[in-house]
């Protein structure tokens, strides 16, 4: 680090511009120099768009913390400090290579492992590119914690984890968004509009999460022996409530931090970003008032989220007007989808399915539906087709992964250690050794 | 998203700066490009502050749930994200046009409603500038939240932001910011100093909330049948603690963004945000320490507030020492203030009239007098008729509003309602269902 | 604030870029301005890093807070308000001059005091640095408070942090990054590695860190009469967790951010960053399991941390792959060290000396073993000595400082004022007066 105290000039400019001191100034040179002062606004914004969504794993930690049991508190955050620290380094070896490397079968990439295609003094950008993908990646791997929490092993966990950062979602990534090389994104060459990843990451998540918690089975006391549906009300709403103010926050780098660039079009994302995600929380609200006579606030939170789902992929080519729309019927959405999963007995604690699942597709159908340049049977056979391909390929296989997890090193906890808790039982902790805590006995 | 693996060059620039690959370079081609990188830069900062900004959200949520009963913080949560969703649509619809749109009558807009000014493929600076501005109201809105707390209609309170939002707050604001178009920007033409909204936004937020609080009274248990205080300490300080870090750090998006471009003005910006937030949290704690013997948290973390809010308006005209100085006023202020409204029986829990309203309309002054251009009478004649113009305009027509909602749908809850805590009464939850809370029996 | 809705045109451009309207447009002029876009970038940059490094405050506040008992939350969240706040003042008087100015005697700075190097009008580029450099200076400060947790007199805590940012941490910082004026930087003038700061920063704090546990020695109840170490568990690990989250976040700024200065070399910066987290609390986590029987927060939330500060020096100057093994590395260090320090009976609440002490010189010497450019004997051994001189001058004084206040205003707290918990005894408050908490009476 440099300072340049009294010296009133700013000595790093010319160096940064590489302009060399004799030098005839052409206008040529000129031009370079332009271009690399937008190529340093390029990697400002990719990276300040990762950092935001890398604060993403902070939300949907406290999420899924306050919407669950104080005795799994401990668990929760490892299983999210886990899924983004081993997430980083099996994307960096294996992932990253497979989404975005040279294709050689058309189908996936086989280059660019350990971040190879990368060589000291060569261009850094795919350094910078990486890093924006490393957090999206991680955000599929996250989002299926919380369907599973509170009777997951911990080391089965892990292993899914793993399984979902190098295989399942770089190959259906590649597909949609590795085009440019030798055919693996076939989905995209479809003409497929998924700018930021409702089908490509959050359905991807949601459809694992779906897998997993019907894998695992509900929860111990989430079904009466009559088989009534039994509330397990989160230990920590303003935690959630803070969650998911800065999953909004992150979704402002995750959706507009989509260009990769720094131009003019991020400015109607974020408008539509914000405004899909107001009109989701409301509607849902107004949902929720409805159908259960108040406000509530986990349908509300869910809301919210429901329509930053929903408005990913067609955030860069609606209206704002039409973003309005989509995020409020995500937000009417997510609340019988929710219902809906609780009745058919697949138990999810954080209505993760829901939210990144179903309002994932919803979101990516309602890209061709309200896209601005014009819509058609064949733009919306399309979104449907890659609405389908990303159920095919990932239910299946995120089903088959957790069932292979539970018959070698365990996928479930067993029934006393779910009872007392997995903080004491996985972790041998306590979330709240201070306080009386009431759910350290609850069933 | 695309990614440039093994082709070593950064494809999307040429396509950023509009360079058409076989034209002629020129020096006026050249200069255009330079001006688009610039405006690419501004577009990046303003948006970035925006997301800073809206992070203040969070920060609001967490000062007043921590600084309140825990039997209330599903309603606080409920209440923040609800200002902010309803206030982003009502904002879009409405209060965007009010404020900035093109004056006929010399004192509203009139265009500009639904974004209507923004067509596809047309400048989208407006919408860049939409949403910094929205989450300039949606704090405004918030602002109100905490001094209405544990005792407010959850319906009441949504009556009251929407008219905040959409006519309160963006009909001053178009007086102090709006100047450009045929004359609605009154106080702006005579010269108005308040440059990132200490009275536009903190004294609106300030003196709205001081008629809530005056409209609804005090809380049950403030004050004694005898007339004697009653302290009513907040459920979780460090909840608290970390909602002002947040908000400290969403103030160095809305004073230094508040250039909407890419400058180096920001810089003395963010260094006297700083100094001024320091420096009121230490004159603040000193205060309270040679007043209650003991340097309390509550009273340090609204000095840092205050500090915040007193620099909101001069940020941009003042000295470094002259910020240490006002933010170190402001924390004296503001813990004589909170003192005062508590002894006139302002029942305000989190200090908001004294932090944003107080403090707000002191920093206003203090840009007058510590303006480093020089002052004069008549400089400060000016922020004082914008420190009055402010109050005579935003208290009577929240009183209004507020007094108009108590007598429709009512605005304060039952008597049995607040004993039992609105997240039970209003929103069929409990914010910590694991936890032994005992503020659900206290008064 | 202005809008320029119906006319565009983006207005402030032209102004921002200080193109005069009729002058001709030549070569040098474009130059010009490109050189200004690309210093508003680098300003951008530096204050975007400044936001994300500042809010560290927030992180090391939420981890000493988790990690230690709900009785000294108040004071915790006090000492990291105030750190902060009196850093920040000092620093603008004393410490930024003495590690900046220009140095007469080839050992300390002696201008710019009070940032007398601006005056209003000229380059505010050292502005721009000085919050950079303040919100480093708050860090090395901050470290030191959560080692001191529990037991420490409030105002004694507040002395010794005027003594660290007046003199400790600038001092030496200035012979590490001051070497352009008149050879303060000794440090820098050998050659040695500190890109971020693991010494610098980290270390300095750490060390310190190590001179007040030791004066201060052991909480009540940490060792038995028997002399057996008894664990004394933090009062809330999700905030503890959102702690760690937010100083990952945190770290993007933290050594991304030294650049000051919008480039290319910041994607390499940012990978090797997060892979040495990643990679620091899977094998902290990895190493708890071995030693412990079960995969352990506090340590793998101590890993990620520990990660981050080896990388800290050697970042940009190591490849991904070295990150990762430098990562791992710190890891599992770190676990060591805790047990060491807790077997020597230095009792250290949150881990901050092994976390930014040892790892600190870890990585320091790191940077010397796997940088890029090749290693050597003597590069190895520059490295060595500073690490070595940081604790010859951070270790003595130091303790000096902390034996001088214990014998003046005092240091620790009296027995009874532990028991009872210092945010009763020292601030007149409780920060969770809703809940059954048991620290209270606990030893």
């Amino acid at each position: 680090m440099k300072l340049f105290l009294n010296l009133g000039i700013w000595l790093a400019l010319p160096a940064s511009l590489a302009f060399a001191g004799d030098d005839p100034i052409t206008l040529e040179s000129n031009k370079a120099a332009i271009e690399l002062v937008q190529s340093h606004a390029d990697y400002l914004w990719t990276l300040i768009a990762a950092c935001l969504v890398f604060f993403m794993q902070a939300g949907f930690a406290l999420v899924e913390a306050g919407f669950t049991r104080a005795k799994n508190s401990i668990n929760i955050m490892m299983k999210n400090l886990m899924d983004f620290s081993i997430g980083s380094i099996v994307f960096f070896a294996v992932g990253f290579g497979l989404m975005f490397g040279v294709s050689k079968g058309g189908f996936i990439g086989t280059t660019g492992f350990f971040l190879s295609d990368y060589t000291p003094g060569g261009d850094p950008w795919v350094l910078a590119f990486w890093m924006f993908q490393a957090v999206f990646c991680a955000t599929a791997a996250t989002i299926v914690s919380g369907a599973m929490a509170e009777r997951t092993k911990f080391i089965g966990y892990i292993a899914y984890s793993i399984g979902l950062s190098a295989i399942i979602y770089p190959i259906f990534g590649g597909w949609a968004w590795g085009s440019l090389f030798n055919g693996s994104g076939w989905l995209e060459g479809l003409g497929f509009i998924d700018f930021a990843g409702s089908t490509v990451v959050h359905s991807v998540g949601g459809w694992a999460a779906l897998a997993g918690a019907i894998v695992l089975g509900p929860r111990i006391g989430k079904y009466t022996k009559e088989g009534k549906i039994r509330p397990i009300p989160g230990h920590n709403i303003p935690l959630a409530a803070l969650g998911v103010f800065i999953l909004w926050l992150g979704w402002f780098g995750f959706n507009p931090g989509s260009t990769t660039a720094a131009n003019k079009d991020i400015a109607m994302i974020f408008v539509n970003t914000n405004l899909a995600a107001a009109a989701g929380s409301i509607l849902a609200m107004i949902t929720s008032w409805v159908k259960f006579g108040k406000p509530e606030i986990s349908m509300s939170l869910n809301g919210a989220l429901a329509g930053l789902v929903a408005i990913t992929s067609p955030c860069a080519t609606v209206s704002p007007m039409s973003s309005i729309i989509i995020g409020a019927i995500a937000g009417v959405i997510v609340v019988f989808s929710v219902l809906f999963f609780e009745k058919i007995r697949v138990d999810d604690p954080v209505g993760a399915v829901s939210v990144h699942g179903v309002c994932g597709a919803w979101g990516t159908l309602a890209a061709g539906i309200f896209n601005m340049g014009g819509t058609s049977a064949s733009i919306i056979g399309v979104q449907l087709i890659g609405i389908a391909a990303c159920f095919a390929w990932t239910f299946p296989l995120a089903f088959i992964l957790f069932k292979l997890i539970d018959k070698t090193i365990g996928l479930r906890v067993s029934k006393e250690e779910e009872m007392t808790g997995l903080d004491q039982t996985e972790h041998g902790g306590n979330a709240y050794p201070d306080f009386e805590v009431s759910s350290y006995i609850q069933g």
